[in-house]
């Protein structure tokens, strides 16, 4: 079911800082910096040859993100996105296998404006795991 | 100077029931079970399109994940590795940097036999990097 790991999300308190570690430390090629007030986040994409990181810095009074910051100052892997080929069917198939899809299971617009659905990291070896229709 | 990100490796207390979790629930391919006594680790790989995701469950007393396993029970993310072409200039580069290299910076031979080393996380946003020669 699972495709393409499409990006790996960094949670980090400072995106300059983190962008700078990114580029010039590891030598990286960066997007510029973009903010999404709906997402509560401003997102740099580091671009690799097979795949993308996603730094994401907190926006906003009720960034989903904060509450990580807030547990690991220092930030860190906030989830994986993986890319399915149709994103009911996916959701379908987790909830008969017994997975928990976050939310109410309706597919939201994500930050690349395609369907996303988050599933609970309980459910599978502490991750938070996005699915993304590709 | 990073190339390709070669695999996210996710620290699991059980690797049969994680499995079970990438096989069963989300549908993915992957690898028979290795045991890497001189690791400390048993390794699944989740082979992805584009990428790899690396179950880890420790392996024998002195396993070098039993300490993450200790403080996230539910397992987590425990590291990135990303190519680089040359292990030695990479090394040189980020310790010109101010970037800390883990151990004396001499490359060991890590689990798919090609020389490794590992970053700092507090020099890289709470995130433990992995350098491997492709």
């Amino acid at each position: 079911m699972i495709g393409r790991l499409n990006h790996v999300a960094i949670a980090v308190p400072d995106l300059e800082a983190a962008a700078r570690t990114y580029r010039d430390v590891l030598g990286a090629r960066l997007s510029e910096p973009l903010a999404l007030p709906e997402h509560g986040v401003t997102t740099i994409f580091v671009e690799l040859p097979n795949t993308k990181i996603e730094l994401l810095e907190p926006l906003g009074p009720d960034s989903p993100i904060a509450r990580f910051l807030a547990r690991s100052p220092e930030g860190g892997v906030h989830h994986l996105c993986y890319e399915v080929a149709d994103i009911l069917a996916a959701r379908d198939r987790l909830i008969a296998t017994g997975a928990r899809v976050l939310g109410d299971g309706t597919p939201r617009i994500g930050a690349h404006g395609k369907p996303v659905l988050f599933l609970h990291p309980k459910d599978f070896q502490g991750t938070l795991v996005e699915l993304e229709e590709a």
